[in-house]
């Protein structure tokens, strides 16, 4: 295992001494990252493989140019808070990104719901998965929230926490060693060369959804942004929000520009329903409105309060 | 378990009794099955659950017409093998069909590659997945191919196969004994008051991936088919083709003249590269034409002759 | 002209006079119009002429239900509130509606915009198009926006008015009857015998961009949302703005408590930046907020004034 | 206008002087067309603005790789054949290429038709159009096909023809000369300070279809091929088909290898119907068959003896 690991850490390195020359846009702050893997929960990754274009190509798309299109920073800038907005978002669409993501498969479930990117997925029909498990941290092994019917609520107590990670590690090793057992590969240590082996289309079924897969993921900004917004949510779950913020911070170095709009206009901004902005004008307007007249539901009412309070 | 089930059954019962008037095109065939389920491997099934349009809305969509649009059977027949063959799709984008399908995990994640469809699942952070895992038939545990990297070959000896059935059954189980352990729910037989229990988006990352989940899956009639080309598949991993073939047998009984059709240019149809093509010019000329002479790869060439002999 | 027209008209009397039983949910708004063209512009129009769900296929798909999957009318009524507030769309992509369209091809050019829906359009290589253009009324020709470099402002004076609305009509009509010219079709009036026929494809060229086309259009109810949201937008171009409208109107039948939540949450509802809630904030605890303390852009500051004031 | 035109290809040439260091991929073959025009009919043009990855990214995707992924160049080659003969399409979609398109209004709508692309149009609402219009050559004139119903027959004769591009060049240049008069802007020359300008959304439904417009357009390379293999197709309108041709030669430059294989399996492929394969069964097999013996139609008949002799 190690020597793999050392090899796959070579191969990246090899990659990232070779510069080309290119007419193309450059962005500097993938530069710096290209190829590397950012670490994510116990033993995933994301790594930036390939992108295209800049703050500069959503300029450059809106105003249809011949040319850069850019003008001064500040009115490119204003222009790109503007298009972001008003949901002018094929601009948005001009630039793209392509990453390589190591995640646990009840993750890659989620994930894949987003159906406007390209997948790749390393094949457990054709190839072997690793041994590699997403095992939480103890303080991360959260009770069923007694409010949010798909959330989490406290930690939980001590000793139940370390029944619960036994349990994980047991049973994922359990059922990996009878996958590989099923397999009976031929440069397998407990291979016996009398059995049948089992196809891995098959074998793979009795894996656990903590097992970790991999795979090839490529999006455009717009919907790399929508993503984000969806994800880096405390709605979502802890373990893909992990993934949520690495992306977050590869958008900061990728568009800069865009990504304070971003901040601006989507990650930090708060849509306001028709009644809850009723409310606020008669709040403005020095009224006083409580939830029984407010006509929300106690969970907007709620919303509300820690929006505006 | 059983009394839920036959909840479950009452309820698809009631749908069948009450019918309501419509001035919609009603597809006869997909009426007489709508609602209930279609067993699909062990313990999955599929059902029709809504349908939008026949046969006769692809013509209607085809003439863009006012009316029905239809004219003579045989005409109209004509008219959707024409669309068909010459790849003219959006008529076939004018008829919906719903489904609620029960499948495993592994399966449900090749099924949702097909990224033109709409999708619910059954949501494990927010509720209870039940104890259903897919265990194959003792014929159906195959060895890896020799031949094809990602298939299947002869089955396995019958004491293997043994081996095999028990430990997927036995790790499935033991892995969802612990899903439950973990939940800790207060309506389950072992609950223990004074122990924490585990959220939900926790405690299934312990389940194996032959676990069954469902979900609602809507798709066009031109995507329909289009999975139905790849799943009912040689290719496909044989169960989900278990899962295209039900799919085709429904889109038999929807649409008649698109399901032949689909049968003579798409299911029984064959792709000819530029090279095939010239080869069997010579052969029809009377030509004889070896491996060797023929400039295809040893697999493009077994494929051509399974194809002509 | 005239009998064509009839002959329309006797086409969808006929479509409206059989009715057909079905066990599928069943639309009672929709069933009322189904068929029946809703006037848009001076010469276009709106037809419903398919559908498939009702409010209740979202609550059944958001609960992935075997049966009906509604509740009592409350609480289905709360759980698409909570759905849409909450953008999840997927249950929402479960119903589907199929339109045709009769429109001006410039507005068809902005419509088709939006890609996530089917389209058969009347095929201008195949079949002639009618001579059909859209002539703005008096009271909507515009002079551009002084302050949207996109918009419309004041009406334009009477004797301009009058000027351009003689130019639009004279334009589009010799520019037709050029078309016909070109066309020499045996059935026209003006055939030629010995003259030669230019082919449909090119013929069509010369043909100005207000000259009607039609289509069918089917969306789902998510994207059926998305569009009209964008469409009967103040921000959208008038003669758009029409048909967004009749959209509006034909959801508001389609699926009632969809369209009250759809009021709330997306028509009338605003989105607010992180600057915007800092600025609301303020206001609410008693404090003077002015436009050169916002660090708001001017026109930032004016919508943010018209939505609270 | 010319001076205009000088500035274009100023920022153009500009563009091409300045190179960049860069870690991703690079193809040598796009660098050396990237930013200039390649000529389209009378006055349109294609330019390669952007790209992302080269055959080694489809090759690096199949295998999921942490490193180039490249092997030997027959292997990386035969992996490319392989995929796109068993239409294992996501390791193209992993590259991406952003083209500049200038093209009349009616081809545009056309190509707009490929949904899977990303499209920023020149807005006419916002901006002016130039006064450029096609004019198809004469001997591009070509009647209404008497076979096709959607094709081009014989070419027009000679003084229908030159009657024909009269009308056509009057027709837009009137529009045009209207529409300016309708804008009545400022900088014209025939500004009338007195008179009321229309808005620019109203003021271009006068234009004739055959008025040039331009977008960015964006797609992945899987795409992009479907979109050749349907334009560069002999059924699709000659004015497009010479757009198709020039991405087909962008293809070769960009993506050498897959564009090799492209021509084997997609471009000079054909698909045999289950009924074409059962004739050529029997010819091979030295049997006679006739069309009144092959169960197929006329059309299909002529298309399978094109196809073989």
């Amino acid at each position: 295992m190690k020597t793999q690991m050392k090899k796959k850490n070579t191969e990246i390195t090899n990659l990232r001494k070779k510069k080309y020359k290119t007419l193309r846009p450059v962005s500097s702050g993938l530069e710096s990252i290209l190829y590397s893997p950012l670490k994510a929960l116990d033993k995933g990754f994301v790594r930036v493989v390939d992108y295209m274009g800049t703050d500069a190509s959503v300029v450059q798309a809106a105003r249809v140019s011949y040319g850069k299109g850019t003008k001064k920073k500040s009115e490119d800038e204003g222009l790109i808070r503007y298009l972001l907005r008003h949901r002018h978002t094929t601009p948005f669409e001009m630039c793209e990104i392509k990453l390589h993501v190591k995640l646990p498969i009840f993750i890659a479930r989620q994930w894949i719901r987003h159906r406007t990117a390209s997948i790749n997925e390393y094949s457990a029909r054709y190839s072997i998965l690793e041994d590699e498990f997403y095992i939480p941290k103890k303080n991360h092994l959260a009770q069923q929230s007694l409010i949010n019917k798909q959330g989490r609520g406290n930690e939980v107590d001590e000793d139940t926490a370390k029944e619960i990670l036994k349990i994980l590690k047991e049973d994922s090793t359990r059922c990996y060693e009878n996958y590989t057992w099923m397999l009976n590969e031929k440069n397998s240590k407990e291979y016996e060369k009398e059995r049948n082996s089992l196809s891995r289309e098959l074998a793979r079924i009795n894996l656990t959804l903590n097992t970790y897969t991999q795979w090839y993921w490529k999006v455009d900004l717009h919907n790399f942004m929508h993503f984000v917004s969806l994800r880096a949510d405390s709605h979502s779950q802890f373990e893909i929000r992990e993934y949520g913020k690495i992306l977050l911070k590869i958008l900061s170095k990728w568009t800069p520009l865009t990504y304070k709009a971003f901040l601006s206009y989507r990650l930090k901004s708060a849509e306001l329903s028709m009644e809850a902005i009723e409310i606020i004008r008669k709040m403005i307007a020095g009224k006083k409105v409580t939830k029984s007249k407010s006509n929300l539901s106690n969970r907007e009412w709620k919303e509300l309060e820690s929006l505006l309070f």
